[in-house]
């Protein structure tokens, strides 16, 4: 009889957000009349900006003639989008990275999860806490994190890396070496950013200790501090140690329409091995590229006229950050967050759990969140509200909030 | 110091379709006035239908506005999706796959390359020998082929099933049990189909020797005999055995639009352990869903004018199916396929190897096809044709090669 990866059953529960969207649903089922306004899960709510609507239709009718229909897209990407991305987001930056160190896929949720692939079986992976779960659940797929303890939430074999109010939610060093250090900043679920001279510290401990550091930078468009950097490469010697992850989910509303990238620099070597030879593999032989059509809506975000719209997208959701970070501080509540990221993370109240706070704002306020235990142990007592709703749908919860 | 994944660096060479599109381009750069003619890769030449490009373009402007705009599509995919799907790929046909057991995807080729991960690192894997490389590689890199031996192009622990002209191309049962067994009918890329009572067989075998068939049916919408399955779960007892794996690349011209679905019925269980279950955990962490405007391509293949069109395309390509197999036949090859697929397998002229034929037809004919070793040490001595260029260039290959 063959045998199932027995991995994949040490896995807790389901996947947080799928298990938000269910309790949702089971809610709104109960109480048809209500109207339940979600901050939880950071899905976007503004239509595409113009030039991007004009891209895929231009892209569209490409298809539709048999002189300018594309098939299967090169493995990499599409050059002109990935010499595009190589100036606007790295050389104007100051940082040199060549388009063929540039991978475009359909998502920085896919790249997060299946990097670990490149790695030995063993390797220890160290984390943030709280943080994104697919890093972690990535891994216990994989076999690498040892044994599950419901009473701490914890992993035997994956190094915790507490982020904590008393460290600006920060987090230090490792005091055991890990062999993949899994970064994000500006934060999820935090909203907290990280300063250049605090990730210089990371990669110099990385080179310093021959690790790689898997750096997500899905919320860099959120960054407004002139001492944040927008990526990993800005600091010196990360070539030799760090790959990024990109998403259009954040800036150009690309949740529904799945784009990414990721960057793994030729100068990352182990021994012999080229990580960046040994991903070229993985998309050679178990993806088939992004859509013809998506890639030229990822190229439309650097024109003149696509930039322009998607900073008035990030502007619009950073004012509903600043309204329920300030309505909540007027409030009483502790908040973080916001400032150079669409996620605020508010402690919960009346020494609630972090899944009672959301059941209480659910059934009291109908206002969906997410509870800050689902992105690890340290999130315990704290609750991320995201800033991609509508400003009416912000403003009305914040309303209910208020008089709860 | 960090360690790589060292399965991946078993891998000989890089993936077939790399290598042969690298010497492609070698030589176009060094004879730019050949107008080389591309039989190789199974890339698709024919625009979208209008049915499908009308999709696209009202999905696109949902895309636009506030109130139709769509951010994360569902884990599994869109139920109207699903649905229609359940519906007319399988109750049509009488068999009863129910929409939650229908994944959808971004193409047959993540999927077939992904759904290793689901069983246990020691699991023995058979394949038909030659066959689509995705199966052994994607094993490979997840370390359960063993070592590989240059001289026989063979993986120590995989279980190679040869199909040959003396069994007419459909593997004969292995005489080691597999756990997993790979199966793509109509195949790649010999083209040949199988019977409903010899893939009853298979089935049947599966059942009593507790092994898994993972069944590409990518190829299904060129089925032109009665008595060939269209799915595996026309057999009886196929739901407790088999995973179902489809594509819209090769009926619907999606090659660069990205759209597959797999089917995990609720039946396939070990233990206590759902297949079912655990794909919905991969797809809801590793995986953030196919496009919701691409979802509505997929659907409007369904309508009426839809399936007509995409009628019409199989039709076109199956009509230079004819030209190359009866062109070939005419010509004294000894050909194979071409009937209920778009391929066409033929023998090497001359005593040459698969590899000598590729470089002997490109630099004399201009023709790209695929070496038949590069599919399984079976396929050395033969070579792979498509009929997925345009009449003028297929008639044009058959020219070239007819004067040779």
């Amino acid at each position: 009889m063959y045998r199932v990866n027995e991995d994949y059953l040490k896995l807790p529960g389901s996947y947080l957000f799928s298990t938000i969207g269910k309790k949702s649903r089971a809610f709104k089922e109960a109480h048809p009349e209500a109207d339940v306004i979600s901050l939880g899960i950071g899905d976007v709510t503004q239509p595409l900006v113009p030039a991007i609507i004009k891209a895929l239709h231009e892209a569209v009718d490409d298809m539709s003639r048999a002189e300018t229909f594309h098939g299967y897209s090169p493995d990499l990407g599409y050059s002109w989008l990935r010499e595009t991305i190589a100036k606007n987001d790295y050389a104007d930056r100051g940082c040199s990275i060549s388009p063929d160190e540039i991978f475009i896929s359909d998502g920085a949720k896919c790249d997060s999860g299946n990097i670990q692939e490149l790695f030995a079986a063993d390797s220890r992976i160290a984390v943030c806490d709280p943080v994104y779960p697919v890093y972690v659940d990535s891994n216990v797929m994989a076999g690498r994190t040892g044994s599950y303890d419901p009473e701490t939430g914890c992993w035997s074999d994956v190094i915790y890396m507490p982020c904590t109010e008393e460290n600006g939610f920060v987090a230090d060093l490792p005091k055991e070496r890990p062999d993949l250090i899994y970064l994000c900043f500006p934060n999820n679920p935090t909203g907290v950013a990280i300063k250049k001279d605090q990730l210089q510290k990371w990669v110099d401990y990385a080179l310093e200790n021959g690790c790689v550091i898997i750096y997500d930078a899905a919320y860099e468009a959120y960054i407004s501090e002139e001492d944040v950097p927008h990526s990993i490469y800005e600091c010196a010697g990360a070539k030799e140690c760090a790959i990024e992850i990109r998403s259009f989910s954040k800036n150009a509303g690309f949740t529904g329409v799945r784009l990414g990238y990721t960057v793994v620099p030729k100068a990352l070597k182990c021994g012999g091995a080229s990580l960046r030879d040994m991903w070229a593999r993985r998309h050679g032989t178990k993806y088939n590229g992004a859509p013809y059509m998506i890639q030229r809506a990822g190229e439309a975000c650097y024109t003149e006229e696509g930039r322009a719209s998607i900073r008035g997208l990030v502007d619009y959701y950073m004012e509903n950050a600043a309204t329920i970070y300030d309505g909540l501080k007027g409030m009483g509540y502790t908040v973080y967050g916001g400032v150079n990221s669409p996620y605020i993370w508010l402690k919960t109240t009346g020494g609630m759990t972090s899944w009672e706070f959301f059941d209480y704002l659910l059934k009291n306020a109908g206002v969906v969140g997410t509870p800050g235990s689902g992105f690890g142990p340290n999130g315990e007592g704290f609750f991320r509200l995201t800033a991609f709703g509508t400003h009416e749908n912000t403003q009305a919860a914040l309303k209910r909030i208020a008089a709860l």
